[in-house]
């Protein structure tokens, strides 16, 4: 464990991804602050050596280096700006010359107005989302999206590096929104695909096993397919990728379609079928519980 | 080239796919009778060997073992059962005691129709629709999907051997269409996937190219989407499996759902996509065009 | 009641709607023979006089003009070209000369193989879907969409005044069933939207029936709205126009739509969720159930 | 004119509807503050004796009743809390005790933040968007869609009076909305599903004109579709209803729909293709303009 080049790393956000995130950089010899909405998650980091800070302001108070990835746009904007009538957002306590990274995934208009709230205060931003689930988290095996400066972007590299294994650069602040948002609405379609296919062969009387037998030898297959299919056909829906994350970010994708004008017919479609099996849903699902609208 | 176990084979169907797998089944050996609606596509095999019939019924009538395999439902009912007012149809030549397999893509109800017509002479029936493209069919490569006994599989394997490297026993007559049905929906909605992905990137003013490159990394990979994403990109339409029998397998797809009463919301979408784009073209084209109702 | 002008009139269909234009016709003074698949749907005509033949053809072969309204395309064939092997159809009865009339629902391009068929018979031929429900069938009260000639529709037109108090000469053969098929999916839209709204706000914690009273108010009320939404705020769901025939309807409108190369995305989306409930549904439900959807 | 109960009233917004509906409030003899983006918009109403305010928080400062009615969520919300750095947002300048009524079609979730920001404030809150298009706005025709108190209610109704025959109240705050966009829901559905049946027997070679007689004949017939269809055979979209503000609407009830968990799979479709159309719009189109997608 090198710490030459070692930072002041402020991490808000540990979740499923954010806390493997940040444990990585622990190990990589940065030294962290940390907050999360729910206090108890920072339990390990902190007896890694975390320290625990009161409001995301303070963090990014304590912090050469700000990252940030939480749920959804509120979650980010609750961060960043604070809870009403107090100055406990991250926004205020970031120095000019600090570097801010949010791998949230949330709406390229969002990225683009955090892009324009950190250039007034000079502090350099790279909206950075990532793909990879809690197992690349884990194994700092992540890839991240990556919008903003080539300049800002050279700067992160010895961060992003502990956390992932290659990244994008895909354009200026937002495009790596964009992208991520694309990327998964191709994921929720293939998903939703398969599970269109395994109802109706199932209900023809035939055995999804056997679809998925011939899909593993055709030119449809995918890594993702590989890992999902067995899953839906059990009926284990176990979360990795929350259905309620899935879901958020297959309407941020048609948000960013309808404010561009561009339709986007299957892909709302599909998000009806995932919002009809989240409204039905009374625990936490994968989002390959899609299958639950055929399979009940 | 071994004649041990040659066969009189009769072969409907010289298209795209069809004049390879003849080729193929000449090439081992095997005598072969042929026909097609337009004869002039017989050319090639008639110089290497095969005979030609001036009907469906010939065909039948000179074989051991009669393979079809055509563009659609319609055109299967008409090599079939003939031309109103004539005795031209392949059912009527086919002896008790022979092997029919069809590898057209039809519909479950329409490859029952022709099980209970061969049951009824004593004709041992497969449908055995394929995937693999006309690539596979060349190459000898396809992968059959199979409806039927195990015992006429059992039988027909010597053959299905020479233009196939795999094949799904996937239960009674019906089954190889309802999982060739599904599986094609799955690639439809693959491709429909990254065509709705690259028309909302592009509008929002980033490169098709760069979500293609992010795509390779990621879990949602498949082969499909690595040969058509390219030549999505760079508008190259050309029909390798043209946007028309895609378009026709979406509606038999959706038609064997509509009778079992499994609703497919995603794959129905994407089908009046693939119409759209279909009604507006002025020339065959792949089923990867499906990307032109965003990009004009 | 007055015999001037009295023929003799064929009947086939005695459903719902049926029976009451079959008693309609005989009431005016006209000689009916009838045939239903199931026989005792004709008693109460067979009291009130009409002659119950034994198959579709002797119906044809006793009459100068003929009647047919059958549930779907497949009955139509089989009452049209009879059941295979036996020479009963209806087709094979009728007379050069003579008049038919068909008030099916089914697909234009079905109605132009009759009309084909009929020309070379010489039989007069138009295709005359109908809408007015059973209680416009029972008062004479219904519309007639015409296709045909001008002068086959006015011989035809003192008989079906005995039905219907309307119609509409639309074009050739076919063009009656193309304008049945597009108003069924306007209604069957019509009905889906106050579906879906009653669905969103009864979620919402608002009841159904102020929505239904803001309805009645506004520009979008119509005497279809009028009439099925407090059925489907009460969970009334007897078939008056059964969901299966609805969503038959719908089929057959994307069918056509298919062939035209015409995206119907909305009637698409539609048309899954009709075939949803009916999928689910255990009993015979009107169209308007596909509210079920929604409350369950 | 009667001048007794005339009140000071605030009006923010003077649009297609809003300028109408102040005009009115202006007759009926209240003395009226206004505001818009645009002031020259208010001209006539000042040469009728309005005074032109400089902030939002100036025409609330002189009101005991603000009116607002503006075109979309964003707008409503600068207009109430200001612009950043300014203090020139309306909430700060409503007085304890008044009454503020929005009219504005927004987010439930945006109706209830409002709601709860005039309750902090002891000012009295309506939502009641209206329906009945400009004409009804200068007719004073509308029909409001009201949630909050009754009582409230009750001291807003001789304003409410001037401006709308009736009202219609639905629940507390956020009922009107929901409820509005419910109702729109069902009119872009009605008019999508014209849209889609013109489309279908044009394309088939059929005249829309016949479709509409026909329509106009059948129980599917409506106030909105008897104005629209002509004007969609016309190719006249000269804005009554903006598409732009349809396609926001049905985004808004989309949103809260899948807030909820309530799947709305023929809205979603009818959407893209509004989508559609707007995104290839050159200018300000009614949104009757779907029609667009078909007819080009």
């Amino acid at each position: 464990m090198s710490t030459a080049g070692a930072k002041k790393i402020g991490f808000i956000g540990l979740g499923l991804m954010g806390k493997h995130m940040a444990m990585n950089l622990l190990k990589a010899g940065h030294s962290l602050t940390v907050w999360n909405r729910t206090p108890a998650k920072a339990q390990e980091l902190v007896a890694a050596g975390a320290v625990l800070a009161k409001t995301p302001r303070e963090v990014a108070e304590a912090s050469e280096v700000l990252l940030t990835i939480v749920s959804d746009p509120p979650a980010l904007e609750s961060v960043l700006w604070g809870t009403a009538g107090k100055e406990d957002g991250a926004l205020g306590g970031l120095k000019a010359g600090s570097l801010y990274v949010d791998s949230s995934t949330v709406s390229p208009v969002l990225a683009k107005k955090v892009a324009a709230e950190c250039q007034q205060r000079g502090v350099k931003f790279l909206d950075a989302p990532v793909t990879g689930g809690d197992w690349g988290a884990r194994e700092g095996n992540l890839v991240f999206m990556i919008g903003g400066d080539a300049e800002t972007l050279k700067e992160a590299e010895p961060i992003l590096q502990v956390m992932g294994k290659k990244w994008f650069h895909l354009g200026p602040n937002s495009a790596g929104q964009t992208i991520k948002l694309a990327m998964n609405a191709i994921l929720a379609l293939e998903v939703a695909g398969v599970a269109e296919a395994i109802g109706l062969v199932t209900k023809a009387g035939l055995k999804g096993e056997q679809l998925a037998e011939v899909l593993q030898s055709s030119m449809g297959r995918s890594g993702l397919l590989d890992l999902k299919t067995p899953l839906m056909l059990k009926g284990d829906f176990k979360p990795s990728f929350p259905l309620r994350l899935m879901h958020k970010d297959l309407g941020l994708a048609l948000e960013l379609a309808n404010q561009l004008g561009v339709a986007l017919p299957t892909t709302a479609a599909a998000r009806e079928v995932y919002n009809y099996v989240k409204g039905e849903a009374k625990e936490d699902l994968d989002y390959s519980a899609v299958m639950k609208f055929w399979k009940k």
